[in-house]
């Protein structure tokens, strides 16, 4: 189990100059705890510490690197030595690294590229952003039907050196059409003379290259698959997208919806890397929305002006009513958005995902306002009509949160619009508006005011 | 590419009992989206589907089937085709139906495995919920350090036939302890006469059985791994946790942050599948700890009284100042619980993240005042000073909400307590306390109530 890493005699290696020794050590390491090590350096350091590593390392550490390091060694390396790099980075990884680089440096690096790399790479960077082309390798291992298992076999063990994944491999045709999939372990457990024609799975899942990328993670969640083929418009095969951008996709799109839920435009970088401007530019429009909101809800109880100038304490009990109500709603806005967001509900089920909220939130509602009843009639002893009120009203709010609460994001898709806008913050101040109304109108009825 | 399924077609079948027809078409498809349709069925029905299976596909399919259709096929099979299933089930999908099965049924499903598998089940029952053990499988390829790769090769043809994954083989010595790695791919590009101790990677990444699954799926996507090998605590392999397991927990745990963020505690089954009665248990809980809080805001509120009632227009911008603060608080806090989910923020950020939102809140703040300010003044002429009051409350109570709901989720960790708490709904309610009394005691100053 290697995941500690001696950072301090590493970086001791370094100061003392002991390069043979840090080569050594490094050597031994895996890619991700070798940038680990380097990203944590100065940068001058980063760079003596990348330049020890093994040649077949050194691209495979690079693509671990966060893009101010990449940009850093890039310019503090020469030519050769970057096309070195250029060559050995998977095409997907090298146009992640590409899309974060600033125009001069991809220049440089595209320059240093072969003529073959350079096309692919280019290629890949017009794929929109999100879609499959643009999270898909195009080191992948393609087969023909007319071929042995042997013959297969061999040629694995020819090409599989820069290939990302081996163990899916793809039967195409003379017009690179993809006709079949085979296993490594298929061809593993089938004879030798064997034709691959026989044992490839021929009804496989595939998508196309302008497919959304979190829809190609739902298939890999779906379908426990290790890689996906990817084709163009007309069935051809041009990369395959691999589990492990997948699981990267599938946690990033949760990390989106969280930041959406919370009312902010997601960001592109991690919290701590973002800069303050940025994340306040995020998180204001939103808050601003939703103020002017709170201030519509704000004229409505000015209309009870009356109403609680003649009784101040109804006042006291409007947090814990519009609260209450708002986190009734969210609570169910919650659950409906996740469920879409993993394919468990559907527009399909607005009317069922409705009736279930309806009666859950009855059982809640009871449970809440019956507590609610007691505790005023204690404290506040002769008050029972407003112990009432608050009860009645903390019932119906609750009811219409959580019916709304469940409908708005089934709504808001069938609307083509992201559920996940109709999350706590919208749902609060919608909820508010509907709690204070009902609240004053009731006690308007039963306080006679 | 096959995720559409003419389930009228298959429907069709099965009504006209035309099994042999079914039959093949079934066993054209893959077990995910056979599943799929046998669900859609009526129970009865789905049993005749279930039964024209091919053998080896039928346990494939069984572990894609809801635990209410497993209960209900295991229930009109007959003892010899249960024991079949049970010995073709990976134990891992065995564990995951017993798990969910009733005791008498279990009984059953155990009588008719073999004393090995018997013996394996129960080994595996008895892992904590959540652990590494419980989501591991023990078929698993383990290979010696000084076989040859033309041996390696040859043992996985021989065994690999009910192996889950044959990719990545284990090199374990005569007491089981762990030696060493070796992906089918090195296997691939060596000589036949090379020895595994030479290729073996023995610097690998390993987990134990009590390991947190969640942590476990992390290092999938840390190091981008197919599979972990889990040892115990002495060193000696008893399974493997493959990565589509892990891309099942990454989804579930995410699951479970988006309930218990929402102050939900979270749901064993999919939203549709769990019970209203179920529902409302799980979310009554907090809202009435809430509710309870919201009424300590109250009686706060309560101490102000003689203010609102000299001037009752103050009233209408509570509801704006508190979901604004409440909206606030609640970005930063999901912010902060999410990087903290994905370890991109740890406890030692505590000190950068408070100033970091201090910064941000007051870009935020000064924003968000400004244009209520204007809207005030507009709106009331001659109440200038009313306005003011809003502004300067509304900037202090965003200040105060990010500071707070940026910093809450770290100190909850470095109490061992879950950082999810601290999300929209509790910042909510202790942020609506500090609004108030920030903007009651701003009004009594400014206005002189």
């Amino acid at each position: 189990m290697e995941n500690f890493i001696d950072f301090e005699k590493l970086g001791e290696l370094i100061s003392t100059r002991n390069y043979r020794e840090l080569r050594v050590k490094l050597a031994e390491m895996n890619e991700v705890n070798i940038a680990l090590f380097i990203e944590e350096l100065p940068v001058e350091k980063a760079t003596v510490a990348f330049r020890t590593l093994p040649k077949g390392l050194a691209a495979d550490v690079f693509a671990n690197l966060s893009s101010d390091t990449q940009e850093y060694i890039i310019g503090s390396i020469n030519d050769q030595e970057l096309a070195v790099i250029v060559e050995d980075l998977f095409v997907d990884d090298a146009v992640d690294m590409l899309e974060e680089l600033p125009a001069s440096v991809v220049k440089r690096v595209l320059k240093n590229a072969t003529p073959d790399t350079r096309a692919l790479i280019n290629q890949f960077l017009q794929y929109p952003e999100n879609s499959a082309g643009s999270i898909m390798t195009a080191e992948f291992t393609d087969l023909r039907r007319n071929m042995t298992v042997e013959d297969a076999i061999k040629h694995i063990r020819r090409t599989g050196e820069d290939r990302e994944t081996v163990y899916t491999c793809y039967v195409i045709d003379d017009r690179r059409i993809l006709d079949g999939v085979v296993t490594v372990k298929d061809l593993l457990l089938s004879e030798d003379d064997c034709s691959i024609e026989n044992i490839m799975n021929t009804n496989f899942v595939s998508v196309t290259t302008l497919e959304d990328r979190e829809e190609v993670a739902k298939l890999f969640a779906k379908y426990d698959l290790l890689s996906i083929p990817v084709v163009d418009h007309e069935g051809r095969l041009v990369g395959i997208v691999t589990v492990d951008d997948a699981v990267d996709v599938m946690e990033q799109e949760a990390t989106e919806d969280f930041e959406k839920m919370a009312a902010m435009i997601p960001s592109e970088k991690p919290y701590l890397k973002t800069g303050v401007f940025v994340l306040a530019k995020n998180r204001i429009m939103w808050l601003l929305v939703l103020m002017i909101s709170g201030m519509i809800t704000g004229s409505i109880l000015g209309k009870y002006e009356a109403a609680f100038a003649a009784m101040p304490m109804l006042v006291t009990f409007i947090p814990m009513l519009t609260d209450t109500g708002g986190n009734a709603g969210s609570q169910s806005s919650t659950l409906v958005i996740r469920g879409m967001a993993v394919s468990e509900i559907s527009t399909k089920d607005l009317v069922a995902v409705m009736w279930k909220e309806l009666r859950v939130s009855m059982l809640v509602g009871i449970a809440l306002s019956a507590v609610n009843f007691v505790r005023l009639v204690i404290t506040y002893p002769g008050n029972e009509l407003i112990a009432l009120t608050v009860a009645l009203s903390l019932f119906a709010t609750v009811v219409i949160a959580k019916t709304i609460g469940g409908a708005l994001p089934i709504i808001a898709k069938l609307f083509k619009a992201d559920p996940a806008i109709m999350a706590a913050p919208l749902i609060t101040t919608i909820v508010d508006a509907f709690s204070l109304i009902i609240y004053f109108s009731v006690a308007e009825k039963l306080l006679h005011l």
